[in-house]
Protein backbone atom coordinates (compact mmCIF):
# COMPACT_ATOMS: atom_id res chain seq x y z
CA UNK A 1 0.00 0.00 0.00
CA UNK A 2 2.87 2.30 1.05
CA UNK A 3 4.53 1.32 -1.97
CA UNK A 4 1.61 1.83 -4.21
CA UNK A 5 0.97 5.20 -2.49
CA UNK A 6 5.11 6.10 -3.39
CA UNK A 7 4.20 5.26 -6.56
CA UNK A 8 1.61 7.20 -7.33
CA UNK A 9 3.08 10.80 -5.43
CA UNK A 10 6.48 10.02 -8.15
CA UNK A 11 4.28 9.80 -11.31
CA UNK A 12 2.34 12.71 -10.63
CA UNK A 13 5.29 14.99 -9.90
CA UNK A 14 7.39 13.91 -12.94
CA UNK A 15 4.10 14.92 -14.60
CA UNK A 16 3.74 17.93 -13.19
CA UNK A 17 7.26 18.47 -13.41
CA UNK A 18 7.31 17.93 -17.17
CA UNK A 19 3.43 19.45 -17.72
CA UNK A 20 5.70 22.85 -16.43
CA UNK A 21 8.95 22.50 -18.37
CA UNK A 22 6.96 22.01 -21.70
CA UNK A 23 4.70 25.33 -20.54
CA UNK A 24 7.85 27.08 -19.78
CA UNK A 25 10.07 26.12 -23.34
CA UNK A 26 6.84 26.41 -25.22
CA UNK A 27 6.11 30.20 -23.68
CA UNK A 28 10.08 31.41 -23.72
CA UNK A 29 10.25 30.01 -27.45
CA UNK A 30 7.23 32.24 -28.77
CA UNK A 31 8.37 34.77 -30.83
CA UNK A 32 6.55 36.24 -34.29
CA UNK A 33 8.10 39.14 -36.63
CA UNK A 34 5.11 40.21 -39.31
CA UNK A 35 4.77 43.38 -41.36
CA UNK A 36 1.81 45.41 -40.91
CA UNK A 37 1.57 47.94 -43.75
CA UNK A 38 5.41 48.29 -44.40
CA UNK A 39 5.93 47.97 -40.28
CA UNK A 40 8.00 45.66 -39.06
CA UNK A 41 6.00 44.33 -35.94
CA UNK A 42 7.65 42.16 -33.20
CA UNK A 43 5.79 39.82 -30.98
CA UNK A 44 7.71 38.49 -27.98
CA UNK A 45 6.68 37.03 -24.67
CA UNK A 46 9.18 39.63 -23.07
CA UNK A 47 7.03 42.07 -23.86
CA UNK A 48 4.39 40.89 -21.47
CA UNK A 49 5.15 40.92 -17.66
CA UNK A 50 2.17 38.17 -16.87
CA UNK A 51 3.93 35.70 -19.72
CA UNK A 52 7.82 36.13 -18.01
CA UNK A 53 6.05 35.21 -15.18
CA UNK A 54 4.40 32.33 -16.27
CA UNK A 55 7.61 30.77 -17.85
CA UNK A 56 9.37 32.00 -13.88
CA UNK A 57 6.65 30.47 -12.15
CA UNK A 58 6.34 27.07 -14.45
CA UNK A 59 10.49 26.83 -14.26
CA UNK A 60 10.42 26.87 -10.48
CA UNK A 61 7.32 24.71 -10.35
CA UNK A 62 9.46 22.25 -12.64
CA UNK A 63 12.78 22.39 -10.20
CA UNK A 64 10.73 22.12 -7.28
CA UNK A 65 8.42 18.82 -7.79
CA UNK A 66 11.73 16.75 -9.33
CA UNK A 67 13.39 17.99 -5.78
CA UNK A 68 10.57 17.22 -4.00
CA UNK A 69 10.91 13.59 -4.97
CA UNK A 70 14.02 13.47 -2.90
CA UNK A 71 11.98 13.91 0.50
CA UNK A 72 10.94 10.44 1.82
CA UNK A 73 7.30 10.54 2.17
CA UNK A 74 7.19 9.52 5.58
CA UNK A 75 9.61 11.74 7.30
CA UNK A 76 9.06 14.66 9.68
CA UNK A 77 10.10 16.99 6.70
CA UNK A 78 6.84 15.63 4.55
CA UNK A 79 4.36 18.43 6.54
CA UNK A 80 6.70 21.29 4.96
CA UNK A 81 7.08 19.87 1.70
CA UNK A 82 2.88 19.59 1.92
CA UNK A 83 3.33 23.64 2.96
CA UNK A 84 5.81 24.74 0.01
CA UNK A 85 3.12 22.32 -2.10
CA UNK A 86 0.23 24.54 -1.35
CA UNK A 87 2.33 27.84 -2.17
CA UNK A 88 3.77 26.72 -5.19
CA UNK A 89 0.45 25.74 -5.98
CA UNK A 90 -1.26 29.11 -5.68
CA UNK A 91 1.72 30.78 -7.43
CA UNK A 92 1.44 28.33 -10.13
CA UNK A 93 -2.34 29.43 -10.72
CA UNK A 94 -1.57 33.18 -10.46
CA UNK A 95 0.90 32.57 -13.17
CA UNK A 96 -1.52 30.69 -15.38
CA UNK A 97 -4.40 32.73 -14.21
CA UNK A 98 -2.78 35.88 -15.31
CA UNK A 99 -1.36 34.83 -18.83
CA UNK A 100 -4.37 33.67 -19.67
CA UNK A 101 -6.05 36.93 -19.28
CA UNK A 102 -3.41 38.75 -21.34
CA UNK A 103 -3.88 35.91 -23.98
CA UNK A 104 -7.68 36.17 -23.63
CA UNK A 105 -7.08 40.14 -23.77
CA UNK A 106 -4.54 39.35 -27.56
CA UNK A 107 -7.49 37.58 -28.74
CA UNK A 108 -10.52 39.34 -27.92
CA UNK A 109 -9.56 42.75 -27.38
CA UNK A 110 -11.26 44.86 -24.84
CA UNK A 111 -13.53 47.53 -27.08
CA UNK A 112 -14.31 49.43 -23.85
CA UNK A 113 -10.80 50.49 -23.18
CA UNK A 114 -9.93 50.89 -26.78
CA UNK A 115 -7.45 47.83 -26.97
CA UNK A 116 -7.73 45.62 -30.22
CA UNK A 117 -7.04 42.13 -30.46
CA UNK A 118 -3.98 41.47 -31.96
CA UNK A 119 -4.00 37.86 -32.72
CA UNK A 120 -5.22 38.51 -36.55
CA UNK A 121 -1.44 40.02 -36.91
CA UNK A 122 0.53 37.80 -34.89
CA UNK A 123 -1.69 34.21 -34.84
CA UNK A 124 1.22 31.76 -34.59
CA UNK A 125 2.58 33.74 -31.84
CA UNK A 126 -1.15 33.75 -29.89
CA UNK A 127 -1.11 29.68 -30.93
CA UNK A 128 2.41 29.49 -29.44
CA UNK A 129 0.82 31.47 -25.97
CA UNK A 130 -2.06 28.85 -26.29
CA UNK A 131 -0.49 25.97 -26.33
CA UNK A 132 1.60 26.49 -23.35
CA UNK A 133 -0.61 27.64 -21.36
CA UNK A 134 -2.62 24.70 -22.09
CA UNK A 135 0.49 22.88 -20.50
CA UNK A 136 0.30 25.26 -17.42
CA UNK A 137 -3.37 24.37 -16.71
CA UNK A 138 -2.02 21.00 -16.93
CA UNK A 139 0.65 21.17 -14.55
CA UNK A 140 -1.79 22.50 -12.38
CA UNK A 141 -4.40 20.06 -12.14
CA UNK A 142 -1.42 17.50 -11.89
CA UNK A 143 -0.05 19.49 -8.69
CA UNK A 144 -3.58 19.88 -7.22
CA UNK A 145 -3.57 16.05 -7.32
CA UNK A 146 -0.15 16.08 -5.78
CA UNK A 147 -1.47 18.58 -3.01
CA UNK A 148 -4.72 16.34 -2.67
CA UNK A 149 -2.91 12.93 -2.27
CA UNK A 150 -0.58 14.36 0.14
CA UNK A 151 -3.17 15.68 2.39
CA UNK A 152 -5.41 12.87 2.66
CA UNK A 153 -2.15 10.33 3.25
CA UNK A 154 -0.40 12.51 5.87
CA UNK A 155 -0.31 10.60 9.26
CA UNK A 156 -2.65 8.02 7.88
CA UNK B 1 -3.22 24.73 23.32
CA UNK B 2 -6.47 23.28 21.67
CA UNK B 3 -8.42 26.48 22.76
CA UNK B 4 -5.47 28.75 21.37
CA UNK B 5 -5.75 27.15 18.17
CA UNK B 6 -8.99 27.03 17.25
CA UNK B 7 -9.14 30.92 18.42
CA UNK B 8 -6.37 31.38 15.77
CA UNK B 9 -8.49 29.81 12.79
CA UNK B 10 -11.83 31.55 13.79
CA UNK B 11 -9.84 34.90 13.99
CA UNK B 12 -7.98 34.13 10.73
CA UNK B 13 -11.05 32.90 8.98
CA UNK B 14 -13.01 35.72 10.20
CA UNK B 15 -10.35 38.33 8.47
CA UNK B 16 -10.39 36.33 5.34
CA UNK B 17 -14.15 36.81 4.86
CA UNK B 18 -13.86 40.62 5.61
CA UNK B 19 -10.76 41.14 3.64
CA UNK B 20 -12.53 39.31 0.72
CA UNK B 21 -15.66 40.73 1.12
CA UNK B 22 -14.56 44.03 0.91
CA UNK B 23 -12.61 43.01 -1.77
CA UNK B 24 -15.51 42.23 -3.76
CA UNK B 25 -17.76 44.75 -2.74
CA UNK B 26 -15.27 47.66 -3.86
CA UNK B 27 -14.33 46.31 -7.11
CA UNK B 28 -18.15 45.80 -7.89
CA UNK B 29 -18.97 48.92 -6.86
CA UNK B 30 -15.86 50.46 -9.23
CA UNK B 31 -17.61 52.52 -12.41
CA UNK B 32 -16.64 55.40 -13.79
CA UNK B 33 -18.19 57.69 -16.32
CA UNK B 34 -16.07 60.69 -18.04
CA UNK B 35 -16.07 62.79 -21.01
CA UNK B 36 -12.90 62.34 -23.51
CA UNK B 37 -13.23 64.91 -26.89
CA UNK B 38 -16.71 64.99 -26.21
CA UNK B 39 -17.54 61.49 -26.28
CA UNK B 40 -18.76 59.71 -23.09
CA UNK B 41 -16.47 57.09 -22.26
CA UNK B 42 -17.87 54.86 -19.04
CA UNK B 43 -15.68 52.44 -17.14
CA UNK B 44 -17.26 49.23 -15.14
CA UNK B 45 -15.92 45.68 -13.82
CA UNK B 46 -18.48 44.23 -15.43
CA UNK B 47 -16.47 45.30 -19.13
CA UNK B 48 -12.94 43.20 -18.01
CA UNK B 49 -14.02 39.55 -17.57
CA UNK B 50 -11.00 39.36 -15.04
CA UNK B 51 -12.47 41.66 -13.28
CA UNK B 52 -15.77 39.74 -13.03
CA UNK B 53 -14.04 36.73 -11.93
CA UNK B 54 -12.15 38.50 -9.13
CA UNK B 55 -15.83 39.59 -7.83
CA UNK B 56 -17.10 36.49 -8.07
CA UNK B 57 -14.28 34.26 -6.63
CA UNK B 58 -13.91 36.91 -3.29
CA UNK B 59 -17.94 36.42 -2.56
CA UNK B 60 -17.14 32.56 -2.18
CA UNK B 61 -14.31 32.91 -0.46
CA UNK B 62 -16.10 35.32 2.12
CA UNK B 63 -19.40 33.20 1.95
CA UNK B 64 -17.18 29.81 2.56
CA UNK B 65 -14.28 31.31 4.99
CA UNK B 66 -17.71 31.81 7.35
CA UNK B 67 -18.96 28.34 6.48
CA UNK B 68 -16.06 26.31 7.38
CA UNK B 69 -16.06 27.94 10.66
CA UNK B 70 -18.95 25.40 11.40
CA UNK B 71 -16.79 22.49 10.90
CA UNK B 72 -15.25 21.56 14.48
CA UNK B 73 -11.30 21.27 13.90
CA UNK B 74 -10.96 17.92 15.06
CA UNK B 75 -13.38 16.46 13.28
CA UNK B 76 -13.10 13.78 10.92
CA UNK B 77 -14.76 16.31 8.14
CA UNK B 78 -11.61 18.34 8.86
CA UNK B 79 -9.08 16.63 6.16
CA UNK B 80 -11.60 17.81 3.69
CA UNK B 81 -12.54 21.47 4.70
CA UNK B 82 -7.98 21.22 4.20
CA UNK B 83 -8.66 19.98 0.58
CA UNK B 84 -11.14 22.59 0.05
CA UNK B 85 -9.18 25.18 1.49
CA UNK B 86 -6.34 24.32 -1.12
CA UNK B 87 -8.35 24.48 -3.84
CA UNK B 88 -9.77 27.96 -2.43
CA UNK B 89 -6.43 29.65 -2.16
CA UNK B 90 -5.28 28.38 -5.68
CA UNK B 91 -9.01 30.29 -7.53
CA UNK B 92 -8.66 33.25 -5.06
CA UNK B 93 -4.66 33.34 -6.06
CA UNK B 94 -6.05 32.90 -9.72
CA UNK B 95 -8.71 35.65 -9.60
CA UNK B 96 -6.31 38.13 -7.91
CA UNK B 97 -3.03 37.24 -10.25
CA UNK B 98 -5.46 37.91 -13.48
CA UNK B 99 -6.72 41.35 -11.83
CA UNK B 100 -3.72 42.06 -11.33
CA UNK B 101 -2.87 41.46 -15.08
CA UNK B 102 -5.19 44.02 -16.52
CA UNK B 103 -4.83 46.43 -13.74
CA UNK B 104 -1.55 47.04 -14.22
CA UNK B 105 -2.20 46.76 -17.91
CA UNK B 106 -4.30 49.83 -17.83
CA UNK B 107 -1.82 51.99 -15.77
CA UNK B 108 0.97 50.90 -17.96
CA UNK B 109 -0.30 50.29 -21.05
CA UNK B 110 1.53 47.90 -24.01
CA UNK B 111 3.57 49.65 -26.51
CA UNK B 112 3.96 46.16 -27.90
CA UNK B 113 0.36 45.70 -28.47
CA UNK B 114 -0.81 49.18 -29.40
CA UNK B 115 -2.84 48.86 -25.49
CA UNK B 116 -2.45 52.54 -24.59
CA UNK B 117 -2.84 53.25 -20.85
CA UNK B 118 -6.45 54.42 -19.42
CA UNK B 119 -6.10 55.27 -15.83
CA UNK B 120 -4.93 58.79 -17.13
CA UNK B 121 -8.83 59.35 -18.58
CA UNK B 122 -10.54 57.12 -15.74
CA UNK B 123 -8.15 58.07 -12.59
CA UNK B 124 -10.80 57.58 -10.07
CA UNK B 125 -11.85 54.06 -11.63
CA UNK B 126 -8.31 52.77 -11.46
CA UNK B 127 -7.89 53.92 -7.70
CA UNK B 128 -10.88 52.11 -6.74
CA UNK B 129 -9.81 48.91 -8.92
CA UNK B 130 -6.08 49.06 -6.88
CA UNK B 131 -8.19 49.13 -3.50
CA UNK B 132 -10.18 45.95 -4.40
CA UNK B 133 -6.74 44.17 -5.21
CA UNK B 134 -5.04 45.67 -2.25
CA UNK B 135 -7.97 44.15 0.13
CA UNK B 136 -8.08 40.83 -2.49
CA UNK B 137 -4.21 39.96 -1.55
CA UNK B 138 -4.76 40.82 1.81
CA UNK B 139 -7.38 37.72 1.58
CA UNK B 140 -5.17 35.50 0.18
CA UNK B 141 -2.16 36.25 1.95
CA UNK B 142 -5.02 35.35 5.32
CA UNK B 143 -6.44 32.25 3.44
CA UNK B 144 -2.49 30.83 2.78
CA UNK B 145 -2.29 31.39 6.86
CA UNK B 146 -5.46 29.17 7.43
CA UNK B 147 -3.55 26.99 5.12
CA UNK B 148 -0.60 26.36 6.87
CA UNK B 149 -2.43 26.21 10.73
CA UNK B 150 -4.51 24.00 9.49
CA UNK B 151 -1.72 21.56 7.88
CA UNK B 152 1.06 22.10 10.91
CA UNK B 153 -1.74 21.49 13.58
CA UNK B 154 -3.55 18.42 11.19
CA UNK B 155 -3.24 14.95 13.87
CA UNK B 156 -0.78 16.73 16.28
Amino acid sequence: MAKARQFVVLALRIATAAAAGVAAIVMATSHKTTTVFGVQVQAKFQYTPSFVFFVAANIVACAYSLLALLVPPASPAARHVLVADAVLGMVLTGAAAAAAAISALGKNGNSHAGWQPICGLVPTFCDHVTGALACGFVAVVLHLLVVLHSIYTMNS
